[in-house]
């Protein structure tokens, strides 16, 4: 078994000076308590090793960056370069134009790109350029979706006001009855929909959208003169290099982008077509440290190793042979197991045990192995997974199985 | 005079795939168009060379972040250590404890620290952080302060709602009458006050607190159970080890820093009290790249070099000098002019000429003799400037004075 003991040295350190010693997503509640380091140290591809020296194979990627593994020597090199000639400037610099370029040709259906660091910058912001576009005030959101950590689209009620979500109406994904329903009730006070391309909540199986599902959102919103605005946070680049919404045929008006495209470098960008210009141009975006080339190189040089090698179709065949391997190893087991989600960002599910127990125990006894999988969260590929780590998952998996099975049966 | 012909020439390409080709602060039109660079290129100590290949002497510092100046080998050497053992991970690294710790140690008011990308992550964390606090949900705030992009505190109308802004309540800087009626207005309905510790607005002199301002809302708010949360963004670290409070006599609740704290690296923190623990731990707080390393070592190295070294007083020293040689070459061409702010953090006024015409000609002169003052935004000194600079900064200001009394009169 690991051990955690610097982990949790640290985080009794943490305790007296942190709130909750570790917020956010990476507070050992949401996680395993006891079970998963608290603490990491330094990586290098796909594996990483925590406080304690404990090694893992990566497949939560800094929780969707890394896309190219830890430690990527072409796009370090880069930024560190950039780094030596200073990044943080009055102006910005030739590369914030270059990157707008890259995008807006590997984006095909985007005319233009701004950046920010968040993705919770981006999509807040998109939300604004909608209702300024169509001088509307409602968005429409499916419920459960993570859009960031603002207050419009908080889960979590603490410091939030009424009227911070007074103009977000929620429906069910898939259910384009009930969007319809929502459209008609607040008719003519719409402003958009906020999406992600397929259905990725906490907790829960990845659902794709259904045939038709997104033609009817463009149908609804074009008749209606709503905007759609793709959340495209954690699937794009990772399974297509213009990003998701031509693998799900989805035509946005706004799509939002973060974390696979700089390899772990803090940038986001926001892009839209011509028809949204007059509004980008008119919302107000802006932050100090925004303007910075140092993560506009690495997402110059992430985005060039993505389209020129065959990274993309590697992650999306290493997935699929880790999805392959745990339903089969599942079965072996006398489980029902699903992994959902593109091969690319992976979830497992025991279908006749939603209530977590056996995923926890699963997980739990995988990342004792050295395997890192979230029990409540979906996984992340990244090109330098190989196939030695999908079989050194799959053999923890094997034995993750087996444990459950004694501990918990069927 | 400057050639700023590829500035000319990236500008055009922005314009293409980019709203504004520039958008945010860095918008020509917020500086001086034609007549100062569009696009920056490289950077070293207290100088920085545009697209074209110009040089100046940097006052703005990246707009505050650069406090020892410009590629500055300990803070860099430091980053590139921590890149090449990744940074981007799943959990945070020990870096993230000490950092708090080392904060912890410096802001002896506060008693614990979070961290975010952006100061407007901070500023709108901590009013949720007094909403859950006091559980009310006015906010008073000056007007014309500059608390970030988010869209309670937006400077410009386009895609904000009515409801965004509904509970800020603005008053005037320095008038302890005014916040004194508002509060009574809203009596058991403010959760506290959110200030720069002095006033900074945009195209106006710096204004400091009149005597006994802060302590008249300290006590107000003592009275009243209201939190005062101080915005340091701008002053923090650059006029004092332990931030602004103690400078300027302030006891907050809440504090917010960025810019100064990590040298160029975006990072910000927000910082408070034991009584406020409660609800910062109780309001989300996250973002997928907010538990990196790699901002972190920067400010541990920043703030190190801060505590070990004369920086700060040798950056009051300089800004002391130029303040008292610009008010002295106003003179001698016979102007008043006022450099306000702490000498950190300086801005130029004509006091007779409060339409900025004889300050955007003055920059305009000084700028095209390579030294960077921004018209409409206070400036910055930072630890590398040098006698030299200074003396160069007030020979460009000496001629530019006499074209703007060439030009305009007095």
């Amino acid at each position: 078994m690991n051990s955690y003991q610097k982990s949790e040295e640290l985080f009794l350190r943490a305790a007296k000076v942190i709130p909750e010693g570790i917020y956010g997503t990476r507070k050992p509640g949401f996680l395993l308590p006891k079970a998963s380091p608290y603490f990491a140290a330094r990586g290098a591809g796909g594996h990483y090793w925590d406080a304690d020296g404990n090694e893992f194979i990566d497949f939560m990627c800094g929780y969707g960056p890394n896309v190219l593994g830890h430690a990527h020597p072409e796009v370090d090199a880069a930024v560190r370069e950039r780094i030596e000639r200073g990044f943080s400037f009055n102006q910005p610099t030739e590369e914030m134009v270059e990157l707008a370029e890259r995008l807006v040709r590997l984006v095909p259906i985007a005319d233009w790109a701004v950046f920010a660091k968040n993705g919770s910058d981006v999509t807040t912001w998109a939300i604004r350029v909608a209702r300024e576009h169509t001088e509307r005030s409602k968005i429409l959101a499916t419920k459960g979706t993570y859009h960031g950590s603002h207050a419009w689209c908080a889960a979590y009620p603490a410091g939030v006001l009424p009227e911070d979500k007074a103009s977000i109406v929620y429906f069910n994904w898939n259910d384009l009855a009930e969007f319809e329903r929502l459209v008609e009730t607040h008719r003519g006070d719409v402003a958009g929909v906020i999406m992600t391309p397929y259905y990725h909540p906490a907790c829960a199986p990845s659902v794709m959208p259904a045939e038709g599902f997104w033609q009817g959102v463009r149908e609804i919103c074009d008749r209606e003169g709503m905007l759609i605005i793709l959340d495209d946070i954690r699937v794009g680049f990772r399974v297509d290099i213009r990003g998701s919404y031509p693998v799900f045929g989805i035509e946005p008006d706004l799509i939002c982008h973060a974390k696979a495209m700089a390899n772990g470098y803090p940038i986001a960008a926001a892009m839209g077509t011509k028809e949204v210009l007059g509004a980008a141009e008119a919302v107000f975006l802006s932050g100090t440290y925004w303007y910075s080339p140092m993560e506009m190189v690495a997402a110059l040089t992430t985005l060039r190793i993505l389209e020129e090698t065959d990274a993309i179709p590697e992650i999306a065949r290493m997935g699929t042979r880790l999805r392959e391997g745990l339903e089969s190893l599942g079965k072996t087991h006398g489980y029902n197991v699903t992994v959902s989600g593109p091969a690319a960002i992976p979830y497992l599910s025991f279908d006749d045990h939603p209530d977590l127990y056996h995923m926890q125990t699963f997980c739990r006894e995988a990342i004792a192995r050295g395997v890192f999988f979230h029990p409540h969260h979906n996984w992340y590929i990244c090109a330098a997974h190989t196939d030695a780590d999908i079989d050194r998952a799959l053999e923890a998996a094997d034995a993750a199985f087996r444990v459950v099975r004694e501990e918990l049966g069927g």
